[in-house]
């Protein structure tokens, strides 16, 4: 609990407005996208990296832990406030500085949201290529803490393909200005490369300087049905084989597929063990029509019993339809999910795909798998409702299955949205304790009093992480699940 | 110097043929692509990551400097063992284990050559973009050490985007596996990125995952010939401006392209102020053609006096020879050169050339510029003879100008050669003295005892780099300059 004297202080930082410490605004920063929650002591929305970095100064001196967070979508538990103290909500920090065109990048506070970004450099003709699913909600701050992908990072990248510069406030409150509108810098370490995806553990990205692309003048789209999961694999293979990079490479398992239909009843074969929706962009339409048409060959040479085609943006938009449908179909057929976020090696798909169905089996629980095929990128998402007793007994067997299948085939346990405190007691299983003890030695020299996010991603040695789930419960009656 | 004893104990790890103490050898690893120059007291020659390791901790015990190595063809006196100890010189490691189609990437050890390596993949279909100009002799673990680039990186990106994993040897012998096959990775801090471009301070890369693509089909080039320089920087941002990401967009000023001219005679315009090289390439020659036919457009529009665009790959390759006789034109107008590798906002390219041309008339000195101009990646090249006294003073203030001019327009010491020796001491000018700070935490938790690359990246605090030339003259006697 922080002193009314410490309360103040923050105020004459920040302005009292923006000191928020009521028990609904306490409630409205306890939680993210997973289940696990717990109130701050305070969440203060600060204005500018002045205003971060003397609340930074004024928590250093006190040793009260800080969280920062942006939109709070995160799936890992990355922004809940575990041990309580302040809540830092850049959400206000939510100017684009700058569009430069000349020197094709950006200047945004921590705040912007991707989604309006994105609409903002493309009215612009210029394009920001990573595009999580969270989008519409989630800043381009969080999306560094946590090395944001989606679907067309295969062909462009993912976050850290695009950070060429930023301001960071260390847990002293002093403030590092690293990078700038610079293409190419080995000047030194790679500082930059540490913060991304370090979800708000080393420091608070306050400003980010983006890369940014001319944008695409045409695309076209096609998916293809797969009889067969490992033809739907294949194909994978068989594409890129092909000499085509493509823009989007998705998969959709048999159970998705199904989820997907009875939801949005659009059609699609429900007797297919796997979907493929293919994307291809560039400047020359002929040219970007022959690519999908030979991805589409590779589909029927490998085994699909159907495919189709877009001949033009309404029914793109038509075959994009089913994996937008994906998250609101979950939410219909069980209250609550678990969504993850395991990499393998491509060729590894089939297996791990096979091994998640048997994991659905042995734990009596619907596990849909899709994906960023192309990158070995599947998110399988565990429904269930965590009302029935022993049912989230069962998701924390099946997540600790998965990750284990995954790292068994030469994979990880996330590839874009982070460790949090979900995954953290897997950590060491996946990187092994060298690399987490030089973690653990990058922690200590930036945050040496571990003020900043703390319970995030180190292994506590306490054991499998998803006993905070448990132990969130009783705070979570009466909270729908997101 | 090392006793007898610590050379029979290396001797028995990598067997006595492997050790190599003789003058000649010595001479041989005791300079690079500089002309800094300082012998090793050993040079080792493992075989294996375990033969690096056993090295490795034998020279932590016995706390000896390490100094690793590839071929030394690097440009910032980062590979010269000034304080003597070993060289660890990776060429014998030079095996590419796998070329995997199916997850599109390779396994390599760090002493594979890049144009090697290329000209192996591009064999089977696929693409590894890095092209440093060293190419020729430099190894994927140079690269990886100091985060190569080349002409293709506008578009494709440097070395560390291509990076999916990595084995690293620390300074304690410790041997840390990062990464894997796996195209999307946040499972902790993402140290693979902090090896890359750490010029050997924080441990020795022994092997390395990395990503392919797959390989273009067809390409085109075109030449521009500008009058004026700032037509030139206009016509680059017009050709991004234009919605077109190039494959290649370089630039050579008007003292690069006499001294070209006057070296290879071919026809060149030696009135203009500078030139373009663009190229495209993609899947599909119509649409590659187009696009080059755009950007030659773009580059008419801005005022170009004359513009060659290539019908076959006969004319592509004359279009490159004035770019690829650059090295060896320059070698011919003066004995000596020292080629820099500023970074600026590509917005800033016609300030900072113009800068550097009023430099070059201060110091009394010929200063050539060519580089990546799509990533306003310079590479001001100052031609003198170390022989004529005096003539060395020069180009140490003129290089320290050069570094002043690209700081104080927005940009950095190094976009792919590393900050070695000879610009360790602008270091903090060019980052500040908390990045400074940060990156010493950082090398003191990884190297505790300070034996790798020592007198490398961090400023000695004694004073300008440039003296490291003066008294490495003495022993450069007699061998000629690279």
């Amino acid at each position: 609990m922080l002193t009314d004297s410490q309360l103040s202080q923050i105020r004459a930082i920040v302005g009292a407005e923006n000191v928020h410490g009521g028990p609904a605004e306490l409630i409205a920063y306890s939680y993210d996208g997973t289940f696990e929650q717990h109130p701050p002591d305070v969440a203060v929305t600060p204005a500018s990296t002045e205003e971060v970095a003397a609340v930074m100064r004024f928590a250093y001196q006190e040793e009260i832990p800080v969280v920062t967070r942006g939109a709070g979508t995160n799936l890992s538990g990355g922004t809940i406030p575990l041990t309580g103290g302040i809540v830092l909500a850049l959400t206000r920090m939510n100017r684009i500085i700058e569009i430069d065109h000349v020197n094709t990048c950006a200047v945004v506070e921590a705040g912007v949201v991707n989604g309006e970004f994105q609409a903002r450099v493309e009215s612009e003709g210029l394009f920001y290529p990573p595009d999580p699913s969270s989008l519409a909600q989630s800043t381009l701050g969080g999306n560094v803490a946590c090395c944001a992908g989606g679907p067309r990072c295969l062909k462009y990248g993912v976050t850290k393909d695009y950070v060429l510069g930023m301001t960071v406030v260390l847990s002293s409150g002093e403030v590092l200005e690293w990078g700038g509108k610079l293409f190419k810098n080995v000047t030194g370490y790679n500082l930059a490369q540490l913060f991304i995806g370090s979800e708000g553990t080393l420091g608070v990205v306050t400003r980010i300087i983006l890369r940014l692309l001319p944008l695409p003048r045409v695309r076209n789209t096609a998916v293809a049905f797969f009889p067969r999961l490992d033809d739907a694999a294949a194909a994978v293979v068989g594409v890129m084989g092909a000499g085509i990079l493509p823009a989007t490479l998705e998969i959709m398992d048999q159970a998705t597929i199904n989820v997907v239909e009875q939801y949005v009843r659009i059609g699609l074969p429900t007797d297919v063990e796997a979907l493929l929706l293919l994307e291809q962009d560039g400047n020359d339409q002929d040219a970007v029509d022959r690519e999908v048409a030979r991805m589409v060959e590779v589909c029927r040479k490998h085994g699909a019993s159907d495919v189709r085609m877009a001949k033009d943006a309404a029914e793109r938009n038509e075959l994009w339809r089913a994996r937008r449908s994906i998250s609101g179909a979950l939410g219909r057929y069980r209250p609550s999910k678990l969504g993850e976020d395991i990499v393998v090696p491509r060729g590894q798909i089939p297996a791990v795909v096979r091994r998640i169905r048997e994991i659905g089996q042995e734990f009596g629980l619907a596990i849909p798998v899709f994906g960023h095929a192309g990158d070995g990128n599947l998110h399988p998402n565990i429904l269930f409702d965590f009302r029935v007793p022993g049912e989230l007994e069962r998701v924390q067997g099946a997540a600790a299955a998965i990750f284990r299948a995954a790292i068994a085939l030469g994979g990880t346990l996330t590839g874009e949205h982070g460790v949090g405190s979900l995954k953290k007691e897997f950590l060491e299983e996946a990187v092994g304790p060298l690399a987490v003890q030089i973690m653990r030695d990058i922690k200590a020299a930036l945050d040496p009093k571990g003020l900043l996010n703390q319970g995030k991603m180190f292994p506590s040695g306490s054991g499998p992480a998803m006993e905070d789930f448990l132990t969130a419960l009783p705070t979570l009656q009466g909270i729908t699940p997101g």
